[in-house]
């Protein structure tokens, strides 16, 4: 019974914006009487619209399926992730705004700013292959499904990518919390913008440092140095997308 | 050996603000070898300076007090929380922003508000005392330790509180999704604002709507409907603080 390829994506946001998204559904598991929540029935409706096979598992199998996760009752088998092309993605950015993330290594914090790059119009994220996070099941659930219509490009080489993001016409924006950078809410921004955000522990790793045109920090008046690296890159997508809207 | 009473704060965050804050530390506890690492090195310098009990216990024992946790090896015995009265939060608040919390239920959320509740210098929060969460050391951990310097009242009402606050000039801003909201980098807001957050779930209860004197929204262009709820209230809470700079 278990699916034997692909990946299984599970809790109610996850499963619609899987059904909504880019990626082929292949199967979806309900829990027996799952369809009695409203979300959940139009959830099946629309699976079978699209006559998509639908299981119906009691819930130890739905558990055995999926198991210590908060599934919701719903379960959907889709292919892999369709992560995108770095050169797709500039050429398809039109100045929207781009996020690097540098080796971000928490499930949670990957999906919430996955999350608010949709919120905020960004075009999309770039990744590194390895010693991160890649897009998980986990990480789409904590996205809310986001990342189902998220750009999402990894590459061996993140300097290498943010120097054809520079190519491309984009200025690379530090987020940082040393004291040099320059208080966000203050800083001349150029656009388009490509706002690089570090990991939970390191912050930017010094070789990508290197590559910024501009550091900004987010103003501090607390007791406690750091914020969230989540909250720190959500506060300042909005902050790019507060002046975008203010420039229109 | 398991303290009677109490809390055990753990992490190293939390234990290192537990031990600035505002509560009276009683011990500390160490896992053997874990002062190797120069920040928990500094804080027995600390404890010891200041008397505390120190005990040193092997890393099973250490589980055994804080199981399931990611105590990273140091557990802080102290106090129950410090909470505040309303009316001396009201009265210390000289015109910062005060947040309400209408029933958040997760923990990482509650901790991460208020971490920037602390870092966009709040004057404090103000949350039920019933049906959502408390400052537990949970709490503590995701805030990383910033409750220990931030106040927080509870109160068994939180419409007369906010009733409160207005009769001391305070304004009340709630923070929703609804579309007629106004956007909130082009709302006219007024100082002194009270910052209301609704539930994950449910947003702002409809008693408390009708205290609101303005509902602002983020602006959202994407896919997905809403942000994660701490990272919208942040989000708003910045927004308040570039305000304020912007005005100096």
């Amino acid at each position: 019974q278990r699916p034997k390829t692909g990946e299984l994506l599970y809790g109610r946001n996850a499963v619609i914006e899987g059904l909504r998204g880019r990626r082929t559904p292949r199967s979806l598991y309900l829990a027996e009487g799952a369809e009695r929540q409203e979300r959940i029935a139009n959830l099946l409706a629309e699976a079978q619209r699209r006559r998509l096979p639908v299981k119906r598992l009691k819930p130890p199998a739905l558990e055995q399926l999926a198991p210590n996760v908060n599934h919701q009752g719903v379960l959907l088998e889709v292919g892999g992730y369709p992560y995108v092309q770095l050169d797709e993605l500039l050429a398809g950015a039109n100045g929207r705004p781009l996020v690097v993330l540098d080796h971000i290594q928490d499930v949670q914090n990957f999906g919430t700013l996955i999350r608010t790059a949709d919120a905020t119009g960004a075009a999309g994220l770039i990744i590194p292959d390895r010693r991160g996070v890649s897009v998980t099941p986990a990480v789409v659930n904590s996205s809310a499904g986001a990342v189902e219509h998220v750009a999402v490009a990894r590459t061996p080489n993140l300097a290498r990518a943010v120097d054809e993001a520079k190519e491309a016409g984009y200025w690379v924006v530090g987020l940082a919390a040393e004291p040099q950078a320059e208080p966000i809410f203050r800083a001349d921004i150029p656009t388009p913008a490509l706002l690089l955000i570090g990991s939970e522990g390191g912050g930017i790793g010094p070789s990508l440092l290197k590559h910024c045109d501009l550091l900004v920090r987010l103003p501090m008046l607390g007791n406690v140095e750091s914020l969230n690296a989540a909250v720190a890159g959500s506060v300042a997508l909005y902050e790019l997308l507060r002046r975008r809207l203010e420039a229109d």
